[in-house]
């Protein structure tokens, strides 16, 4: 990362804790410039970059001031409570109720687990459809069966040298979309009957590839800023038979954490140790707000330990499912499970794919995303600020497109979901991503569509339900 | 059918079963006319058929003659013996082994599970991509992710409808290949160690996913001509607690076989009276060589207990990965399924085909397809005839790209399979296709590659080892 791009980052992370308050003048560049002794043009540099993602914003003759469009800051959720006991899980009916909810196109989106469409270069990765089908021999689509598209799994590779992690070719299975993956993986170390850690709370479809697969699940909990508790992670797999450990090191479902290049390192310590295989969901990896991406646990992995799962579907071609998984060891069986059950990915979406990747725009698109991801969230946290009880409790992540919104006990988040969607809004209950069914005053809120007025006055909504309570 | 349809398909299966010879003069124009009562217009319009699909000779001043090709023909294999007991499955070492031997382009395609790609309407199906996605709206992306691409929708109920069937519109799941369909359709309604009806011998993919799925097979001998036996199958239901019934009615794979109307019809009151449900793998349709596509099973389903199974995979579009399954009383259940393991199918794919299929192209590419596949069925006859011991026994079934042959026992076909490989050419090995890894003197050849003199070699070499038993 270059010197501007992390004295960026500093400050953007300052902003988001909430040290540097919403209105709050930050140094001039030559204060800056003086106390972190860099350059005054470096300071120039990455102001300029935060006031382009609109984290601050210049006053003529005044200096650089943190943006005010959320006046206030929302205090951080709260961590789960330690539950001891495994359990089954039976999360799937509440969940599907929620996904049903999004099929009305007249409903405002807050529940909706994809970013918005209109966001992807739909039109570019048309024509890279063209181009790819057109350089697709017959036998090629044979080929691409088997072993996955030739030029789209060298783009995967050139993708992971480009963030430090050399990957074997041979461990690289492409996939349809990072859900595949998961299930893949998961089914690949895992009998019914047996435990798998994951988090409280959880990305609701690992739950219900637990409940599926009739898996136990351990709960950790998980800090809405540093990710994962990982002494409790080490104290359950001492004293428990824990099989696997399903988690996202990374923009985590729903809270947005990220765990730290030291808890990376430790994490895969204590997996090595006690020689659990991981399954990391990185299906956010592009969409952090920062210069560059974080490096995954799979870093850290010396042993093929740790099952890597990646995906094109949040960030840049939705609907073409397309995924893949570095897969360690267990590439071999998971690519023969995939034969048994699926057989291949669709050898269109790879070639369309790797003819975007290989044309370079990729990068340009993603700079785009993430700015409207990281200017939408700012929209609606201003929003919740408008409208929501001044005791709601909301996360302020560094990437993705989801807030989890922590309100006081006496919300009842499956209620405010009917009530919600019989006003036009969805949004997605706690309950859902916890195997206990815990979280019940939680809800998580997608900033992924683009900001309107119909989002303002849905948060008006959301507002005036909750006042109810 | 039309008059003449169905008196081309009465000679076509007189020649097919050996009532009429290879080389023997068939009734004249005026003879057939006279004998059956039909037009001499309309015999010859089956003959000029029967011509075309390169079953017949016609020779100046002679007649009609049934074409020469194979002049001996083989004897139909045997029917396997009944087993009375339940099986766990542990076939997947042995069919990965011979699925890894087809990766190698340079080895003849004899093992192949899917016909050579360039029998398909590539360039056309790009075609129908790019004018696909121009039409597909961002908006559309998403319900094609929840729903299935509404157009592709209507393309296949119109299919269903083509055949005198008429599906209800909900019950209809669109899927990410038939292989998908099928597997997510078997887990809907079965638990681990639960009995299911397979036919002896199976497709291998069925077996797999038993195994998959900690499922016992309840193994069915199957007629090489006439399909299961329904008074095993009677037998088995009425003895043992099976939970489902795994089949393919028509052009099974491998023997290429096909219940009758009154055997389904048959069929479908046993399976109603134990309420037991059936997955009908219907992948190769299209693939008849007679006029008409055969009714499924599932047109005689007035309960919902039939899960018919389709794919364009085999016919239309190879790895495009688009499959649907006419889901009966168990669509919400397979739809849920699908969107906890693979989410949707690849929208790309589903919107070509829907394009294609809507530009009314697809039954006179089905036309040239099957008249290529029945003229490389008569060519591996041919070779055979040629190449293979005396006492081989080979299917010659009225649709599809397999051949099922039968040696004497002393032919040990892993050890063919072995040999084969080692010289250049692939086979699927009968053990593939049992439970009980029976068949070891059977292998199924695949006809679905262009006949050329390397084909010609193949058989030759096939033969020299055969010789060597």
């Amino acid at each position: 990362m270059k010197r501007y791009e992390q004295f960026a980052e500093e400050i953007a992370a300052l902003i988001r804790s909430g040290v540097l308050a919403p209105g709050e003048r930050i140094p001039s560049i030559r204060q800056a410039s003086r106390r972190y002794g860099i350059s005054p043009s470096t300071v120039f540099q990455a102001y300029y970059r935060l006031e382009h993602r609109g984290l601050i914003v210049a006053r003529a003759r005044s200096g650089y001031f943190v943006r005010e469009q959320a006046r206030r800051l929302f205090a951080e959720p709260g961590v789960a409570a330690q539950r001891a006991d495994p359990a089954d899980v039976a999360v799937s009916e509440l969940a599907f109720s929620v996904l049903d909810s999004l099929r009305d196109s007249d409903t405002v989106p807050f529940g909706s687990a994809f970013p918005a469409p209109e966001l992807f270069p739909l039109s570019h990765l048309a024509g890279s459809m063209t181009r790819g089908l057109r350089g697709l021999s017959a036998e090629a689509i044979t080929t691409a069966m088997t072993d996955g598209h030739v030029d789209l799994r060298r783009q995967i590779l050139l993708r992971y040298a480009l963030n430090g992690l050399s990957p074997a070719p041979e461990e690289l299975v492409v996939t349809h979309g990072a859900m595949e993956a998961l299930n893949l993986g998961l089914q690949c170390v895992t009998r019914p009957g047996d435990l798998v850690a994951v988090e409280a709370p959880a990305f609701y479809a690992c739950l219900q590839v637990l409940e599926r697969l009739g898996l136990r699940a351990v709960e950790i909990p998980v800090h809405p800023r540093h990710g994962i508790d990982l002494e409790v992670l080490a104290e359950r797999l001492a004293t428990l038979p824990v099989r696997a450990c399903w988690l996202m090191s990374h923009l985590q479902n729903p809270l947005g954490a990220s765990l730290d290049d030291s808890a990376k390192r430790e994490l895969y310590a204590l997996l090595k140790r006690h020689q659990v295989p991981l399954l990391e969901d990185d299906a956010y990896a592009e969409l952090h707000f920062g210069a560059r991406p974080p490096r995954p646990v799979k870093a850290f992995d010396d042993e093929g330990l740790v099952m890597h799962c990646g995906s094109f579907s949040k960030c840049l071609a939705p609907g073409y499912r397309i995924g893949w998984m570095a897969a360690g060891r267990f590439a071999g069986a998971v690519s023969r499970l995939r034969l048994m059950t699926t057989i291949s990915p669709s050898v269109p979406a790879q070639a369309a794919i790797a003819d975007y990747l290989q044309r370079g725009g990729y990068d340009r698109h993603l700079r785009r995303l993430r700015l409207a991801l990281e200017s939408q969230q700012q929209a609606m946290l201003a929003a919740a600020d408008r409208h929501f009880p001044a005791d709601t409790r909301i996360t302020r992540p560094a990437g993705g497109y989801f807030l989890w919104c922590e309100f006081p006990e006496r919300v009842d988040s499956l209620a405010l979901f009917r009530r919600a969607l019989k006003a036009g809004v969805s949004l997605a209950p706690g309950p859902i991503f916890s195997a206990t069914q815990g979280f019940g005053h939680c809800i998580r809120l997608s900033y992924g569509h683009p900001w309107t007025a119909r989002s303002e006055r849905a948060m008006a909504t959301l507002g005036r339900l909750l006042a109810d309570f």
